[in-house]
């Protein structure tokens, strides 16, 4: 499995993936699951992928392939047709890979997130489906998820604010793994993490987080401390008194 | 979808489901998911249901019809026989409804737990799965949940301890109960709550927990609070220093 998580605010995008890979639970092997493409002052994409690592694979190599010759991602418009550019590559993939695939029982499951900016335009972020469909992160929705998503999820939907400063949005994005990590033994460390700042058509600050990252394990023991006092905050049951009273 | 979740501490259990049915998102019922068998002073079984509503509807007829003819979980002499004839009427179920659902290809999904005591053992939990085939909950393991699991998963993981207190105990079920209503729509109120102090061999406290229930609002509110306050009290991630350091 994999966790990526796009976050977006006012002042940027914060997107991270975890970077385990295994087939069954005897072949684990780290892989990298953040791709970036840029065009210094003009543009810049991050797209994190999650799904069987020969089909993202193949996905991304298509898409490097026509950006480096000038075509494809170097070449969209906006946001929406990055998104859709990626849709391409990901149903060329299935024309070429998903009938022998379901003819063994396996599913065409992959699932891309596309975050970035288009000078001239607002920095988006973007789901693509596995039939190659895009999906916009709006302002009621303003983080995406692709792969194990759901334990990492309730601290987002209480802590996410679009007034985050980056600080916070990567502090919220490393609860997030966290907990994910903690609940999920198919999401692993190292993390991969990008920070874009608007109009700057860059990545603002990249950083692969190992386990041994100061920050990450602060987090993560804090994380623990904070919410059994968190938790020990909240007004006690009424067990006995309810008790007699029923 | 259904949240259901037992835990086990030293002074006995607590349980709790969610009451919504839904068959698809415009026919949405409260049900209750809850069944209770006691023998005051000898036996108490709580069986908590997930899975299609026909389906559990007749296990529980039929284990009810059982219990109220001296037979079946009336008489097991044990947590683990009890949990054993839960998984004889799965299957009994199966037999007759498998074949004509999976033909129209909806699948055979049902997941109990069953918590409880018996006079001179202890109080046990156990998971029984779809195929009858019955999982106790373990000192390494001492909580189960069915349904919609994930959300509400990571803060049984952190809060956890065998010592807690029933008030404890019941505070964390419901700050795990609040992260899947606040995640998940098919998950809803009102909850149905279960303590059972070990060697009462009753039910010590239940109560229906409704959307305007005082405790529980202030739970789901204070745990808002208690986060945002846990989140700013861990340390900030140094973008900007990182930054230039990289």
């Amino acid at each position: 499995m994999t966790y990526c998580l796009g976050i977006v605010t006012k002042h940027g995008l914060v997107m991270a993936s975890d970077s385990r890979s295994n087939a069954g639970y005897d072949q684990v092997n780290t892989v990298r699951k953040m791709h970036t493409f840029v065009q210094p002052g003009e543009r810049v994409f991050v797209v994190l992928t999650s799904g069987s690592l020969s089909l993202t694979q193949s996905i991304m190599t298509l898409l490097r392939r026509d950006f480096d010759a000038g075509k494809g991602l170097a070449t969209t418009p906006s946001m929406y047709d990055a998104a859709r550019v990626v849709g391409e590559q990901v149903r060329r993939v299935s024309d070429m890979d998903r009938a022998p695939l379901e003819r063994d029982e396996y599913r065409f499951n992959v699932h891309l997130l596309i975050g970035g900016q288009v000078r001239g335009q607002r920095p988006e972020l973007y789901m693509v489906y596995p039939q190659g469909n895009p999906l916009a992160a709006t302002e009621e929705s303003p983080f995406l998820q692709i792969g194990e998503t759901k334990y990492g999820r309730p601290i987002l939907i209480r802590g996410y604010d679009r007034n985050l400063s980056f600080e916070d949005a990567v502090k919220l994005l490393m609860v997030s793994f966290d907990s994910t990590l903690k609940a999920n033994l198919s999401v692993g460390l190292p993390l991969d993490l990008m920070v874009i700042e608007r109009d700057t058509f860059a990545p603002t600050h990249q950083k692969r987080i190992e386990a041994s990252d100061a920050y990450f394990e602060s987090v993560s023991a804090g994380w623990s401390e904070a919410l059994r006092n968190a938790f020990h905050s909240l007004p006690d049951y009424s067990f006995y008194r309810e008790a007699e009273s029923d």
